[in-house]
């Protein structure tokens, strides 16, 4: 065994996919000889010196991972601050790496994971301690800067466009005395990618989805409504796609009118979607269906894209050669060399160029009316739902997921009382 | 060409696999040259004399038809009363059969469509009309009277339970620090068949879904937050599975609870899943997702039941075989043989068995604590789910659905003032 450990941790949303970068880590460190350790439920457990043991898993278990949706080892909702404000939490974090000679630290999530990365990578060279700091990218909401696009967003991408192309003969075939306008809620709080998606489902103004709704366009509701109108009289029915994002011109999110307090001052959890739907029936008086896919779109490992799939494994296997490198304080990022044949390769982007930025869907993605995706949207988006990758199922009809063992290694500090 | 045609027609709402029968239907009748005619949207078609002549789709759409979603010649939610109420419109669906010398009638749907295709079967022999009436089993509700399961169960059944295995794991991950209740909201107004499936994803009481509410058993709220709470405490998170049809003792259904007016007295669209999460988000304080997949469960044909598809082909092919042995006013359906290893064949029940009765969720399929299903439900439920039937997909990462001409013959009736 080469000298040094290895730390991997995975942050925020999970998606289909994060755990086959995990795979692609793991596979690629064994191959190296590298002692891999992963974090209990992100940057957490490192904290808390929560620390799995990855060598206990089987071969099988690891190359299972790249299947199996969720995040292996648990992720986190914790973002540390400045090193100024959260100075003690990246002393602790350090003080855990020096106690498992951890000397690479790959760190699997967005761009906060980018920033956290970094900020960790300066404090250890302050401290003189040798330490490789890699971000990993992983995101469904495809908004990570420098990189092309990201791992998990391929696969929510195709999830949409499936359930959005299949949805919608549903609504054809009941339009005539039933349900004519149907309304599917995308996530993206801030950027419009997954919606966009939505639109490879269907090819000119005929198909659906008829109408999409992006964050990046401010909602207005007069106009919605009556381009709503127009596309059932000239269609019979009429599939909307929203994301959750979308806001009024004054900066309103629509989210927000949903749902609310009840009449006993309850909580009631709403949407876009039923919000828009509500509206649809109020002032047209069409019968109308919406859903809210939430959790479904992002862990729909049973639909992944091929192209995501061997991106996230990619980009694991290239973080682990990033970090014996010693190229620190980078991500391996996926760099398009050609659109027609779809072509890609790793590149790498410094994490300070990746931290705390947002990539915003471009304008030129969008149709001038407002509520589609341009022929441009169509090339950047299209390859990256491209091939299935399905999961191993069971006799039982279902797929056949991993669990890990998850041991933990022994503790070597004083609790931490964070 | 055998003298006298077959109207095949589509009704209620579709599912993934209604268009399989479909298929089955043309391609045994081709090949018994039998001339099909199909009612576009349902048995209005055939009142409207809007029938499209299935001779001038291809053999690769008919055989396309077998793995595309939705209902090909559109559907319809329509219901014919007794022939005391409704006489004209039966004596204009005779009407309609004789210019078009339709012999044969193939009513596809659930128990209204068995009882009208009975009916009509009654007014021909009154008439001395030869007329050979089948209903072909289809419902995503299971609920069909006779047969031992109903074609488009077993794949909303499929979609549900990886559906809930796949977001279950997304929730494991993020429980530490974010969601720790995820509630999945499973159609089914009157009986918990879909909801039950929902308990193939996982097995024992630790693993999701933890908790299903029927619409068998009283919704009693106090006791689903405490049982939420013992999960969350225990297991650290908790999947949640609703029947959109969950009733409170006093039979007030808890879907009418959310949603409901808004203080401007604008319609607000809930639901269970969102009733249910606004009260854990209140209760317990706990960070709550929620879904309603909607229509997505009934379409999904990227993830159909390899079970459900042949069956569903399979009822197809029988309907046309009984019409022409003359087995009037009966239906396929679908009978079991062996629970293990699971076998079945085509059946045939009379429609009187089949029209107006609903079949029930056994008693004896739902956990003694009224939160889960038992061994005799899983035996049940599981080979109905068994089996993948990927439709093909494009370079373009998308299933290739077809889509039909939908020509229509020629009217040689006046115009139906219906």
């Amino acid at each position: 065994m080469a000298s040094g450990t290895l730390l991997y941790s995975q942050s925020g949303g999970v998606t289909a996919v994060i755990n086959a970068t995990a795979s692609g880590v793991i596979t690629e460190a064994r191959a190296r000889k590298i002692k891999v350790l992963a974090a209990r439920n992100g940057i957490l457990g490192a904290l808390r010196e929560e620390l799995v043991d990855t060598s206990k898993e089987s071969a099988a278990a690891i190359r299972g991972l790249a299947h199996t949706p969720g995040g292996a080892f648990g992720s986190c909702r914790y973002k540390l601050k400045s090193v100024e404000a959260d100075r003690a939490k990246y002393e602790r974090l350090l003080q855990v790496f020096k106690a498992h000679d951890v000397r690479y630290f790959l760190y699997n999530g967005g761009n906060d994971s980018a920033d956290t990365a970094n900020k960790v990578s300066k404090l250890a060279a302050e401290f003189g301690y040798p330490l490789t700091c890699i971000g990993v990218p992983k995101t469904i909401d495809n908004d990570l800067a420098v990189t092309d696009c990201c791992p998990g967003f391929g696969s929510a991408a195709k999830y949409t466009a499936v359930s959005v192309r299949e949805a919608a003969l549903d609504v054809a075939a009941m339009a005539e005395t039933s349900t004519k306008v149907f309304v599917y809620e995308a996530m993206g709080r801030h950027a419009g990618w997954l919606a966009a998606a939505a639109g490879l489902a269907g090819n000119g103004p005929d198909e659906a989805p008829h109408l999409i709704l992006f964050p990046e366009r401010a909602y207005d509701e007069a106009d919605f409504l009556k381009q709503v109108q127009k596309v059932v009289k000239r269609v019979g029915y009429c599939v909307v796609v929203a994301s959750e994002g979308i806001q009024t011109a004054d900066g309103r999110f629509v989210a927000d009118s949903g749902g609310g307090k009840d009449s006993f001052g309850h909580t009631q959890l709403g949407g876009v979607a039923s919000y828009l739907a509500g509206k649809v029936k109020d002032a047209l008086g069409y019968k109308v269906h919406w859903t809210l896919p939430d959790y479904l779109q992002r862990s729909a490992r049973h639909i992944a894209s091929k192209t995501d799939v061997d991106q996230a494994l990619a980009v694991g296997k290239a973080a682990v050669q990033f970090a014996l490198a010693g190229r620190n304080a980078t991500m391996p990022v996926i760099e398009r060399t050609s659109d027609n044949p779809y072509r890609w390769k790793i590149g790498s982007a410094p994490l300070d160029k990746v931290a705390n930025h947002e990539k915003m869907f471009p304008k030129g993605f969008i149709r001038k009316d407002g509520y589609g995706i341009t022929d441009k949207a169509r090339t950047y988006l299209e390859p990256l739902i491209r091939g299935e990758a399905y999961p191993p199922y069971g006799k039982d009809g279902l797929p056949n997921y991993v669990t890990l063992k998850n041991t933990q290694v022994k503790k070597k500090l004083p609790k931490w009382e964070g």
